[in-house]
């Protein structure tokens, strides 16, 4: 199950060099987190300072050891307390450089709408790169929706005036798509039809009237008072994401204890794929421990795609290969997509595109040594789900322009 | 995981020269499909023209390629246009006979229930086979209940009619069980007690109403206007199985979009289960992705019984062990029977020969060579799951008449 | 997948010697079983005479002929009427001490709750240990409810009354914990929050008038008549378990027919988890085939545990790494413990202890050995898994106090 080293043969040698496109990620944080903080954003959970548990005493975190820790000139397996001394060393802007140029990727495509932290932009996580890079923009539509309210709107208008918004917002130069993260809000087991426009008002009255009070007490610093979770709402906002027309990445699977995992299996969502059959491209993210569920459905509908971004570095390079394993079990080739889902601490760039290509090519090349597979397909394989099949579904132009930046 | 070339041990010996129990299975196409038409038969998904995904470019198209294409004369992994061409040049017959053929197969249970394209009948399949073999009949209890409806009945009489229909199929010579595909009209989250007379008359008077438009609107060829899809009338359809005494087959898990994957986890079964303790057999197909849940099912009731048919093809040889490990988990080796679950291609009767004497002879010979198991358990465990755990629920003749064929 | 055998790393000479905690665990029948009673403690299902199909022909049966026969001076793969024939021979004290002293379990937490067999008490389990050990009790608080309900209660007194109970049976000496099978009377798809005293009081009304026939009906030898299946009584019991203060087991996935599999997917405990968060530890037992599910809640939650106790002596030796692959995928490595949850016959806390040991030897040797992790953080797992984190939460005194006995 764990992998061998990189290297030991063509698949290896190939997926090595290859240069990936990170169809999701986010910004990296803008400052030097202090250790409490690093903790806290390197696990799912939160950092529980007392109770004896570290961060780092978890599968992600002998991994950051093991696969980050030479990247800033330390022996593999430094001890927790040297990394970060090295790393509050390095400096911030030293450490984002290292790390996301280490991941070897070209393009990323950049969700904007999550930043508790102070984030990268997507121009500036693009100059990150040593050499070159492309930063396109996700639009995540509940952050639209939500600013919608908290901007004043009468719930008769909400619907316009959302869809206005999102539509401006995906206008933008260098935005490639948008996503939802109705996963966290209500979970997928919607009813899958359009609602009407009087359930969309009535709806947005009751959410509008409940989240005043919130409104009213908000802080004028914080991004967003009201929280999209209203069943109607987030049924629209899926439908307003099909009449937007770009790719679509929904949140699967695997996230924080604001998950209610029984409710985010995505085959919940087979009734609405077959109503927006012919419409976009739908990418499940994330996925575990539904690869499978999600696999599935890459399989029977023609727009559904899938990654194990966010996955991938949680269970690490000594594991990747068992999860891609399983998310490759029946999938058409050209419906897997890489992502590292990295959020926060550079290192996720790296540690995602590491367990990546190592256990993508663990698995291929065991294929070709059994001769299941020819190299030639193995090779294609290799390419299409790090790199092409993310032009294929988001149409990114030959050169790649970086929004808010003269590089490209 | 991927599993070594088949030979290299005893128990690959034995599994190599073993002659199979395909307890479910389909017909072959008995015409030369177009290439669009076979890339849709090697897909639960479709074939999606002008999308520039071809099914070959997936597990099940690239073991098409590496296992199928020696047995047309062609290299390993051949290109699927070539594949194809061959195919032809062959023409269907040939086709049929060495696939057929190949995958070294005594016993088929034929659904005949469902048949889109004109398919063999089971003396036609067992007439493929170069030397000898026999070909039984699962009666697939849709189908007789919708014939019977779109023959016309009054609601009042819809129970005791189809009841008449399904016992009168089952006392056909050569019939050994019968099928439900509840899975797909209701899903298993069905109240599990035996309707009332009154409330199945009911239901069936809904029912015929609901598809009386769609019986006047029917073209006089297609076979069935009505699809049963009635919760009251599914579940009458389970205990009239239960009444007939034979061998029910239930589809479980894995099939194409018409599935809502997370109504079939077959654990929603176990309330009913209970209730039909000490009756017939119950036979869990393909169960993918719920081949843990099926096994358990499985180790708790008597009567429970499954298969990774469909799977196996669909994953391949390559990763015909990994779920197999996962089905025999914790799994009785009397309640794992061998299954093809072939339907319209000929390939796939060999490919999923091919997958199950690999996969299974990869986990039992590694199991014998870490001493975890003996060679003689390895050998029985490998004769029960290829053949006689069928023979044992079947009750087959020691010679195997071929319904409407004199061979046998 | 199959495991290398012990003692060919540091990392299996290391577990090889660690002595255990086994955190849950039953005593073990002090009688010499029939064979027909053997096969049936041996599965999760039952004995079914007469159906050719014996318990010992599934992973569990040639685990016990594979790794218990040459315990009691058999060879390997002994046959199971020869392994029979030997344990009747040698009888049930000496197999007793045999199978228990193998385990090399230093403390033992014992469920005495349920015991449809007259079983070992803590202290004749540890009794059974050759050297020394402790034992300690785990209060199951359905058979608390129970026994209060038998002895008669009115429904608006029952609260305070399980309560008092309750409190009485966590004070006896030796006591370090609670369970429910909640997962066995309602499922985890329960109400989150507590209910109220009127709530609780008309439940109770309910569900000892429920039970009064079963009373007036029950033989006297029979230790309960209520069986505790009341939601709002299950909601309360379970926070009367948070009230107690204690670390709360719970029975979580696989089990025996009486599971609702489909109900016991521990993330439907998401919201109650969050209610009382900052309170009790949360232990999850066996998950099977929830393990990655009950990682989730481990990984995000700061109170909740797990095992993959039952589980792996189910599986067996040859199957357990893959489960604690799954088991560990993102777990923080504080939060995985050891248990066997044996029952009824001694083998299986040697059968679980071998299992473990070799299962998370050959899991963490081959990371050492791919440079995944280092030895000493390996080292430090196998510790923390086996044993340490157990103290950690239990908080057992230093010298080990076995109730009941003079021992320790």
């Amino acid at each position: 199950m764990s992998t061998p080293p990189p290297g030991t043969g063509p698949v290896q040698e190939f997926l090595a060099g290859l240069r990936l496109v990170d169809h999701h990620c986010h910004g990296v944080v803008t400052a030097d987190p202090s250790p409490e903080r690093f903790e806290s954003l390197i696990t799912e959970g939160e950092a529980w300072p007392g109770s004896g548990i570290t961060s780092f005493d978890s599968p992600v975190g002998v991994a950051v050891r093991r696969y980050c820790a030479p990247v800033l000139d330390l022996p593999r397996h430094a001890p927790a307390a040297e990394y970060l001394a090295r790393r509050a060393e390095l400096g911030w802007r030293e450490v984002n450089r290292r790390f996301v140029s280490a991941a070897g990727t070209d393009v990323f495509c950049v969700d904007t709408g999550y930043a508790p932290d102070r984030l990268t932009t997507p121009a500036e996580l693009a100059d990150c790169v040593v050499g070159a890079a492309a930063a396109y923009e996700v639009v995540r539509l509940e952050s639209v929706a939500e600013s919608v309210a908290d901007e004043g709107v009468e719930p008769g208008e909400y619907a316009a005036v959302f869809r206005a918004a999102a539509q401006a917002a995906v206008e933008r130069p260098g935005t490639v798509g948008v996503k939802s993260v109705a996963a966290y809000r209500t979970g997928f087991d919607l009813d899958p039809s359009r609602p009407s426009d009087a359930d969309v008002t009535e709806a947005a009255r009751r959410w509008l009237r409940t989240h005043e009070a919130a409104v009213r007490t908000h802080r004028p610093e914080a991004p967003v008072a009201h929280r999209l979770d209203d069943p109607v709402l987030v049924r629209h906002l899926l439908w307003t994401a099909v009449d937007l027309g770009l790719p679509l990445q929904l949140h699967t699977g695997f996230g924080d204890n604001d998950i209610r995992m029984h409710r985010v299996d995505p085959t919940h969502l087979t009734d609405w794929l077959h109503l927006i059959s012919g419409t976009v491209p739908v990418l499940l993210l994330h996925c575990w421990p539904y690869q499978r569920q999600a696999a599935y459905l890459a399989t029977v509908f023609e727009q559904v795609y899938l990654d194990v971004g966010l996955t991938l570095h949680y269970v690490g390079p000594a594991r990747a290969r068992a999860i891609l394993e399983e998310a490759l079990e029946i999938t058409p080739f050209r419906k897997l997509l890489y992502s590292s889902d990295a959020y926060g601490v550079a290192e996720f760039y790296q540690l995602g595109a590491v367990a990546f290509r190592q256990g993508l090519a663990a698995l291929l090349q065991d294929r070709v040594g059994s001769d299941d597979l020819c190299l030639a397909d193995a090779l294609r394989i290799a390419a299409w789900t790090g790199r092409d099949n993310a032009f294929r579904v988001y149409g990114f132009p030959e050169r790649h322009p970086t929004p808010g930046s003269d590089r490209a």
